[in-house]
């Protein structure tokens, strides 16, 4: 078998058999095939595709490039949740506790933001103390005894993945939709769950903004579970405008907490809640969605998942009293309030740009080793439907860098579209894929 | 300019501008663009192509990233030819002296084999003493005195191609249409010549089987010829059958001499006083093809060009008399004849099989390390068209490695498909482009 023959197969956009992809990732992996063979095949593969088998051969292929953790000995149903990336997306920090204190465990390994959406990783260091640095081991741990651990991405789990992802991101093969399900999948079911409810956004702050393609990538993500006998839901939700009101890492816990509180925005909390109750479904607490969201409005109202939230963030060092007392926080040197030039009714709100904006403000990453300030963000006043005045408050932002402010007001402004038409509401989960 | 932005936008079928063509292939030669992310533009490239603009602003980079060959002080008309490649191929070993004969200077530049074709360098080496090792100078001295010169690719011309050739060989990036222009005309253009016939090379035997792709690479190459001031013409020639009867090395150059001493088989002479008299037009030696025709079979009868060609070989540093004594030649150990399966016309030859099975008698490479045999070789003795008894012999071939023996009889065999219709006669110029 060789490298050029498999390219050459998939540029003629043949299937490859599953020794074939074996062949090519362990290449791969081990180095015995180069960068520029791989980033040629990868390109191959943006134009011409990856079928089921091909992708299903792939996710194995890259699985058992590494360690997989073992979880089995934990009684109970194991579930995870995963986003493909939102702007304002801190559903995580909020159902990871919640759905744990179902009686569900959650097992989570998550990833860190680049680009215009956040990572949960962020999100939690933003709390002093926070660490999410945790061997196999004590995360099997604290799943057992907590019910939940949301830890980083451990260098031997699914090493492939990481050496390819880092090709693919200097040389634009990233949005393949096989190559991402694989990516994804092959670190989900490395982690020994049972179940997983995957959050695939859709709209102008989503990864990926089409909605077929969307439609695509959640279709084909099931699939792939169920090849590998993971139960799988996948809910397509809405990201033409931010989830929430926050945006940035201590702001984004800020929300979270508020929405644990019983006091979270309306949009925010029926995500939340829909992917919570899927989890629920998943894991055979309820038949169906709507006592799902019952059990979960309950462990809210009655204070236990905040209770468990703070549980969590004890366990994982994280200072409780931080998040009890959010005054103490440091605060940003620059505070700017962004005002409506004009009265009318917000007809749209670009996420993306106020993605982009919240990085420039130092609340994520251009490049890997770039470091976060977790103070910065955007908090919006008003959202899409909503009507305004003239020089109205429609958002504040908080930085440590004078040099974006006038840019970054410029920005989160055009970032507003005020128009006079009544907007009917948005829709906000698209379907589910199970 | 990010080689990742320039790799996306290809990706998406957008044009490259010129300056960025120029920043590929700077940072590609100098190394500041990693072979990653470079096969990875060349198979975005594979899939979207290039436009004429960019083709021609990547021949301009290739140009110069080496040394040109300034010929601006010979005088007379300075004129190649150049082939895509074919089986039989030895056009260019009569055509040089003979239209050199006509008082046209010829200059050539010329390559090895790799693959199912030959190259002209490798047929000229195997007669004794032939080099092909030329400095500039020397080589400038040789078209000004004799008015022929044929040598090897200097690493000092268009070194960008060379690294880029290597890097398209191993990720199945060489058949795309503009990065075969480019490679070309880059190193054409850079020999100083004032005009250019292309024989493009269509049907079973050529490296572009499919006769639209064989146009489309005809007419590309003439309009970056004149995009670069290069007076061009290019003949689509059929390779659905080998190009007279010898194939192998020395066993073309015999038939090359058998050519100039007017003995030559039909096809082959067709061909080459073909694109010879293209060259004489070029030159402006006449108006029209047909007259320029009669000028070098005039050369051919009255031995002029079998003089020059002689003269040729001793400029060269090979032995004239191993030319005029072939009997003296060295021999294969192993001598087969291959005999037909059963009688009938014969319909076709497979002259990319049958170039395939020469290279394993030991008259090509594999890979670019092989060493040549040059005595290995077939001689076919009937063509398409031509009736055979059951078990006349259609072919014989010789090598010195008997363990091919057998299954080379056997291809070779099988590369005739004998049947009961008669053939109409085969077309072998199929269009000029100019």
């Amino acid at each position: 078998m060789h490298p050029y023959e498999l390219i050459e197969k998939k540029q003629h956009g043949k299937s490859l058999s599953n020794e074939e992809v074996r062949f090519l990732i362990r290449g791969f992996t081990d180095g015995s095939i180069p960068d520029y063979q791989m980033s040629a095949l990868l390109m191959a593969v943006y134009f011409q595709g990856f079928d089921n088998g091909e992708t299903g051969a792939l996710v194995d292929a890259m699985l058992y490039s590494g360690e997989t953790i073992d979880l089995s000995d934990i009684s109970g149903y194991k579930v995870d949740k995963h986003s493909t990336g939102g702007v304002g997306d801190k559903v995580s920090l909020i159902l990871a506790p919640l759905v744990a204190a179902a009686g569900v465990k959650v097992p989570m390994i998550s990833g860190r933001g680049l680009g215009h959406t956040g990572g949960t990783l962020d999100k939690l260091e933003s709390i002093p103390g926070f660490s999410t640095e945790y061997t196999v081991n004590s995360f099997h741990q604290q799943v057992e005894d907590l019910g939940v651990c949301i830890m980083s991405q451990s260098k031997k789990i699914v090493p492939a993945d990481k050496k390819m992802y880092a090709l693919r991101d200097v040389t634009s093969t990233v949005r393949s939709i096989p190559l991402i399900c694989a990516s994804i999948m092959s670190k989900k079911i490395a982690e020994g769950i049972d179940g997983l409810v995957l959050d695939v956004k859709t709209g102008r702050g989503a990864f990926i903004a089409e909605y077929e393609q969307s439609r695509e990538l959640a279709t084909r993500l099931v699939e792939i579970g169920h090849q590998f006998d993971l139960d799988c839901t996948a809910v397509i939700t809405d990201m033409n405008q931010p989830l929430g009101y926050r945006i940035g890492n201590w702001n984004e816990v800020l929300e979270s907490v508020e929405c644990l509180q019983g006091n979270g925005p309306k949009d925010l909390m029926a995500v939340t809640l829909e992917l919570s109750a899927h989890m629920l479904k998943l894991a055979g607490k309820t038949d169906s969605i709507d006592p799902a969201r019952e059990i979960l409005q309950k462990l809210i109202d009655s204070g236990e998942a905040l209770d468990l939230f703070y549980r969590f963030v004890d366990a994982q060092e994280g200072d409780v009293s931080s998040v009890q007392n959010p005054n103490d926080y440091p605060q940003s040197i620059f505070f700017r309030e962004v005002r409506a030039s004009k009265s009318g009714i917000i007809q749209a709100i670009d996420s993306y740009c106020l993605g982009m904006t919240s990085v420039r403000l130092g609340a994520g990453r251009q490049q890997m080793a770039d470091v976060i300030d977790p103070k910065a963000g955007i908090t919006l006043h008003k959202k899409v439907g909503d009507s305004v005045e003239s020089n109205e408050i429609i958002a504040q932002f908080f930085t440590d860098d004078e040099s974006v402010l006038d840019e970054a007001e410029q920005r989160i402004k055009t970032s507003f579209t005020i128009g006079d038409e009544e907007v009917k509401s948005q829709i906000l989960i698209h379907e589910i894929i199970e």
